[in-house]
């Protein structure tokens, strides 16, 4: 099983509109809405490759609520094998393969689970983002969250820790869970940003994914290969920095190595982060070398950006790309 | 009792931002929901002006549900008395005088009510629209709001019908719900825009309130004057024709007058022709003469502009311009 922890779930909105021009009104004649947060993308992804996946983290409230029905029916970007409910507070299902759920180990808060908007122009697919904060999470829903937490990790082989911190939330609250991962010996993703990342990487977890915005404001370095030489002196064991269209630079233990797509692509980059992410951890998990994990990363990213569907993968392409992803020996760390 | 007819209810949420730049991520620091949809606007002034009323319409899924939530724990702009409960399916509230809420009488459906995002910028309030289509309303709820409706009427002193039609509403929706008051004889104002009023004006109510867009795109006619003359030989007993920053201007079986606010004001306009729409109708009920209720109208409209919460009004602004509104006879129409 994987774990995901998503301490901000998001009901992610995307609304299509021919352009979007400030300070006119609009009519929005196609809306999408699922359940989002860096951790759930990340579930959704890994339970179409297969992984018995459970998502913990906050929902609470009329959109909470929502987010959790949404949970419970949505069918993964493509067949999975049925999900085993491991917690007794998660739904139960009995469907049919082809819309296996992830596991709900969701903490119930009081507070209202945010909303995200995208505004999609139709033409060309740029996209306005509109975050809500979250909502405030009380001493004890953290702490309900942290028994949870200590409950899954012995079942887990993996765990991702994704995204912000709603208020509330202590700045060094990855930190706590990247130590009681590291304790479990369970090998631990943390792909956050800003002042959680700083504190969370001096727990020592086994990789980040920072893309290059987020190394450069952790470490002041622009460069990518010495911020992410610097990001690991800060205390990550591993740092897989995403280059976005240029894919990813992996300085690890076992060496270090550049992935990128055979060829640049064009589309919606939403989601192509945690699609890499799952295919780090699947890959973890089914014990594939560097090269491979790097491989169905890049992979699973790029075939992110081409979905219609935006932070969906499109199988057909990720199954085309897989084999003519490029990954190349990158010059030793300084 | 006053009633107000909403078909395609909302949940109006509003975001402030610093300043909404396309193509860009927004960080939305505060945010509101609230019931929306015009003859819910409508209804939350007269509620606040110590008028019984009543909201019929359409509302379902989860956001339906939230908005019904928000409706009987809404407390109006300024203190009313304590609405009884004039329908069995409404919730029946003992709240104190300060939280009295409208009484619920919408129609369950099985689509999802619209939510509306005003995405308003900080500095200016100038304000960013994106508007759902709403639910698919099947024919047995179209009927079922008939059948409610036709239950209500023999109770009210006036209705309202407010706004867009969602998907699956005949175009001449309105002009059978005006055929219906007009036999029950209870005065009908109906506000709404394009094909449905067309529609419904010819259906005889005895009040249309459009603005100058949707008068000159009823009648061809640029010329207010002009266009609220040709608006009555379509059908209309009398037309409030608003000028937006300019007051109103009203042409009626017993006479023609202008009506304006002392001074321009600046501020939000949002919700300021549903709050002239309370004024009319409160002060019909109210057996006041039309320059009194044209001055009701125009002091509500310009106090609702001055809130800082779009769509409420400024109580004190309220009271401090109504007896400052010019009303001066109109030259005789043509």
């Amino acid at each position: 099983m994987i774990l995901t922890v998503t301490l901000n779930t998001a009901l992610d909105l995307t609304y299509s509109v021919p352009a979007l021009v400030p300070h006119t009104s609009h009519r929005v004649r196609e809306t999408s809405e699922r359940p989002g947060g860096k951790g759930l993308n990340v579930a959704r992804v890994l339970s179409a490759l297969g992984h018995d996946t459970v998502v913990t983290g906050f929902a609470g409230g009329p959109t909470g609520a929502l987010l959790r029905e949404l949970l419970a029916t949505a069918a993964p970007s493509a067949a999975g094998p049925v999900t085993d409910a491991l917690v007794d507070s998660g739904p139960v299902t009995d469907s049919p393969v082809d819309s296996t759920p992830v596991t709900d180990a969701l903490i119930t808060v009081a507070g209202n689970t945010r909303r995200t908007i995208a505004v999609a122009d139709r033409a060309t697919g740029d996209t306005t983002q509109l975050n809500e904060p979250g909502p405030q999470i009380a001493a004890d829903e953290w702490a309900a969250l942290l028994s949870r937490y200590e409950e899954l990790l012995p079942g887990a082989d993996a765990v991702a820790l994704c995204g912000s911190l709603p208020p509330g939330i202590h700045v060094s609250a990855y930190a706590e869970l990247v130590r009681a991962a590291r304790a479990a010996k369970v090998p631990v993703l943390l792909d956050t940003s800003g002042e959680p990342l700083r504190r969370g990487i001096a727990a020592r977890p086994d990789l980040i994914k920072p893309n290059t915005e987020e190394l450069a404001q952790l470490t002041g370095a622009q460069e990518p290969a010495r911020a992410t030489r610097d990001a690991r002196r800060r205390g990550a064991h591993g740092v897989i920095a995403s280059l976005g269209p240029d894919g990813l630079l992996a300085l690890v233990p076992e060496g270090s190595w550049r992935a990128r797509p055979p060829a640049p692509v064009r589309g919606n980059p939403t989601g192509a982060g945690d699609s890499a992410v799952a295919g780090l951890l699947s890959g973890l998990v089914e014990g594939l070398s560097w090269p491979d994990r790097l491989r169905r990363a890049v992979a699973l990213s790029t075939a992110t950006v081409l979905s219609p569907t935006a932070g969906d993968f499109d199988r057909a392409a990720y199954e085309e790309l897989l084999p003519r992803v490029v990954v190349e020996e990158h010059a030793p760390a300084a």
